[in-house]
């Protein structure tokens, strides 16, 4: 094993040796493999926002093959999808990459302002396709909360039982938010707190901007003078705020951007100290190809290779 | 085991030899028996519709082991229907045609603009009745979404476990659609991506209208030029957003239709590639020996006998 | 056995011997034992309508013993009442009438729109007991019913694994629905349609008047001439509802009429080919003798003895 | 045993032994033992009024020890409170008198118009603690009321299995009673049935006033001229409002009154066929010897030594 | 044993040795180890008000282990601390210092009126990370308070079974509640004996002021000349009505404040009979040695060595 990993491991010294294990397999998995770094291809969007805007940018992404095939191809450390579109390659596929079985989904045909997901698949089902994951959004901010923590904490434990690791999405959203407070650097430090609190072991969340949210933590900001002028001093914060760095802390780029923007956005990262990226339409929307170019690219930004 | 069964049963890869036996059953009986087409009798109308109104056409239709004689001499793949009808002959008709118990109902005596059904039977009775598939209804759209999505996730779970198919229902409904945005072709694509991601083994939908009911989805539908013009398009649409075509996926016909209609529906399926037809109404509400001329030439069009 | 005692019970081939053989019980026992016809005495009263309400007019009824006598003397098929009451003689008069636990109940401190009944007792009361069946109400046109179809579902369900058999009283009622909507014919008829969909053995409705609720419902009344002008048409037609007479069906009387109107009544349910009465009020609201008195002239009206 | 308590045993032919034991322990403990009469001791008003509205008035009543040394010495036949007072006594007071586990609670902290308690315990707690008997509240009457008889349903199964005996506090409260309703003849005796009904061994309610509350239930006691004139003609209509007095009924004083007014209830509800009292507040807000001496005096009228 | 700790766990003589034995531990551990004083660090802020919000004052606090090491080293009785923060730490500190799992939390993205903490860990988690307790917040006043009292019997039930003692935060909060009123005297006290009914063994409430909140118990306090003028005073009257001194009660400091004021308040515990202090925020926000000094400062006050 690799000294970082054995080191990103000490972490997790709570855990049995079945959830170091998953652990120790998405990290050393891929391009990325034993660099303490992780580039993970997530697939929910089908469900999420509909399949003709998910797949139909390219075509080939309506057949689920089609992303276990990217991910392999292009050296992610995991490919994260929903119950269906892994039972429609993990047999076939079995062995090649590891998997993290997206819990809950969400989808747009009856959008609310306090979301909250429906549970779809749960740990029997992660261990019948072989995952080494399970994966959970949670929406801090929605007044429909308490739920989802309680539903993740059940989820947790049965997973944890069974030597899975926990992957959080960590996403506010809500009516007791603004729309800019989503990726407010208070917020989704907060959001990395929580998810940590409840016993994540991979926390995901949005790259955040400098705006602060909430008037006592404004106060605090304000009072300490917490550095948060630059994308890669926010990605530091927001690892700090997941237990000082000693919990694997993710970020999601979102919606499609210029490459170079998102070129940028790993360089941040990787400077502030973030484990990585979750990297979602912005490889499988584009075609294969370009996708193995883009994710490289991405990954030689990462292991240093690219500057 | 015909060429197309093992193919179609190679999609469902992740799933037990009990699921692909129960598969295979539906897949192999019948006079499509073998071709990979479908054609199932559902009668749940006198739950969802009240007994007249279901039955007063062709009162024989009030007798429970009617539909079963039906289905059986139609040379129908499945039968399908809730606990009370299937009850009142699976003893009776053991063995002779493929039962798929409807676990889940909805009546009109209190209708809502946010539907979501009963769960009015399980795994366990469809075991003891001897069915091959338990079959459940979502309402996408509707506000109740994620505690149906819910409830099917875990008669799911168990059905796979006891080697039970799954048959979603997918039909869009609530307060958040139009009325002409249920069969709206985005809609409808997304309800038969939703089922397959909740891992239904057969989806069936309606078919679905030239509409496109979201304008973010809209924008997607104008930029890609995706074909919908004509309903072979649209069914060919539907059927590669329910995994590119690795999903059996079936129509309904809703209320009956003139007979020329209702065939130039089934050359449409048959062309855009869809897999047959769940035909409730159009069947049972006519004679018995018109019925069985009608599922007959329906039959012939998927098998290619007739035009 | 009676030949159509046989005859009845092979309506039910695929309950198990357990629950035929208590169906049987029931069929075979009192003074129309292996007639195929039945009158069952219920007392729910005094939790419906409270105490002095149900038992003043006649105080002997205050104490439980009473009606466990006055069914037997009267020579009903069964007796059915609450937890509270069938334990206050379930011991002492065990194995002179089958009983039947009704498992839930409403009472009217606390009244509302669209009731649904608490669930008071279950499968393991009415096992320790000694009962052949248990009894439900549900009330379809309550916006509450989902919620009553599912608890009744997991009775019945727990009821057929035990052996026992399930009566069902179906009475509609909710916001829904006007106050004489609640006995029109398309209603009653639809309410065992559903009791029979959900795996009644036995169902108990009202007697329906000629009114039409529903507008769907009333359009295919008028086109396809659906005889209701007589009580023994419609009786004839809620049995039809009722999976074409192949569930046993009957009916309640519903507050004290005079005894004349009661009679007609019957006469009405014998000859539209109902399966008997269940009396409550209008047997143990009168006095012992005018109570064995009264039945016996119903039980003679069913036998044929009366006409 | 004595001839008395034989005879109300009787009454309880389908309970278990055990539980039939459990009511014997009660029935023959104390001063009151044999008699077939009961004063039972119960001390949760700190939880339902708070500890200074309860215990101010004689502060040796903070100390949960004290109750329990005062039930013994007075003579009572059990003593009733929640888990917390029950667990700082019954080890070391194990054996010395009969114990009710008080299984719900309620506080006025946040006060409402349709209340519901807080299942506090149940009866694993019973068990491990050596009780008799479990106590538990319902409110007819609140809008809540379905989901407090199903809680007791639950742990009424659940005690008799383990043969424990039942005691049912019936208190109607709720939006849809006039407050003077509360203690209405028809509503108390509705109460008592509800709660037999409900499968209850023991009921305690309050002392009804002449007054009926209900418009039905107020055209039944014209026409049939139910005595309620005097208490004790009130105390014999809610006895015979509990199964004709096949069950136990007693009656609780409320708040601190004179003593003669007390002792005279006392009388009516002897003289009425009443079972005894629950005598909270009146006993344990006096000073221990006035207790000791006042419980005698209401022990003397049950038992006849004092008129 | 120390006597006093044996005086004390005499108290507990309902709880099976394995509770006795976590609250020995307690009791036994650090620097008040065997005098009956407790100092307890918790660590929640994290989740319950935002990382920054609580550890940028003293940024070391953001590592986990930072709070373990200022545990052990100020010679607390144990540290409390959500699923996250434990499990961060608690192989590496195994056997160090006895841990409370508190085991429900909220957070201020989603602020309510009526609040209720999400459960997010149990007694399966607090067994395999090696605690001797299970930490429960509840809000007496709340409108949902009945859920939070039922979740925490759930919990309790769970702990003693398996030997785990069972630390009650009880803050009153709610609409019900004006804010002063969350820390009036009878409004502390109520909350007090609430926790201790629902069976806590150990209860930590706020410092209450000289207010009477609720009307009724304000008559009380005027009738009955309740002294609470003095801090002290209040003390005492909280630690009476928690079962007359026979149940731990310790208090919180709340939010920082001056440090002189903070040792006056431990006085005024120590004089009052309570049984010492939980510090959180003015121990971990100062720096690491100034929290030492502060520590030991109110830990000589409640063992005498400090005036």
């Amino acid at each position: 094993m690799k000294d970082r990993i054995r080191e990103i491991l000490s972490w997790y010294s709570s855990e049995n040796p079945g959830v170091l294990t998953n652990l120790a397999r998405m990290l050393n998995h891929g391009r990325l493999g034993g660099t303490g770094k992780m580039v993970i291809l997530p697939v929910d969007q089908g469900f999420e926002h509909g399949p003709a805007r998910s797949f139909a940018p390219n075509p080939a992404g309506y057949d689920p093959r089609y992303h276990f095939q990217l991910a392999i191809e292009a050296g992610c450390n995991a490919y994260a999808a929903p119950l269906g579109f892994l039972e429609a390659g993990a047999a076939e596929f079995a062995g090649d990459i590891p998997l993290i079985l997206k819990c809950n989904n969400h989808d747009v045909l009856n959008d609310e302002r306090d979301p909250i997901s429906a549970v779809t698949s749960g740990v029997e089902d992660a261990l019948r396709l072989g995952c080494v994951a399970i994966g959970f959004t949670i929406y801090p901010g929605s007044s429909e909360r308490n739920q989802m923590y309680e539903q993740l904490r059940e989820l947790t434990l049965e997973a944890k039982s069974a030597g899975l690791a926990t992957v959080v999405w960590s996403y506010p959203r809500g009516s007791s938010l603004s729309k800019e407070g989503e990726t407010a650097i208070d917020v989704v430090t907060y959001a990395a707190q929580i998810a940590a609190q409840l016993g994540a072991d991979i926390i995901k969340v949005k790259l955040p901007s400098a705006k602060v949210e909430l008037a006592e933590a404004q106060k605090v900001y304000q009072k300490y003078e917490i550095p948060t002028s630059t994308l890669a001093e926010r990605v530091k914060h927001v690892v700090q705020s997941a237990f000082d760095g000693r919990r694997i802390v993710i970020f999601s780029g979102g919606a499609t951007a210029a490459d170079d923007q998102f070129f940028n956005e790993a360089r941040a990262i990787r400077d502030g100290g973030g484990f990585g990226s979750i990297i979602g339409r912005n490889s499988f929307q584009r075609s294969h190809d370009d996708a193995i170019k883009f994710l490289g690219q991405v990954m030689g930004i990462y292991e240093g290779s690219v500057k």
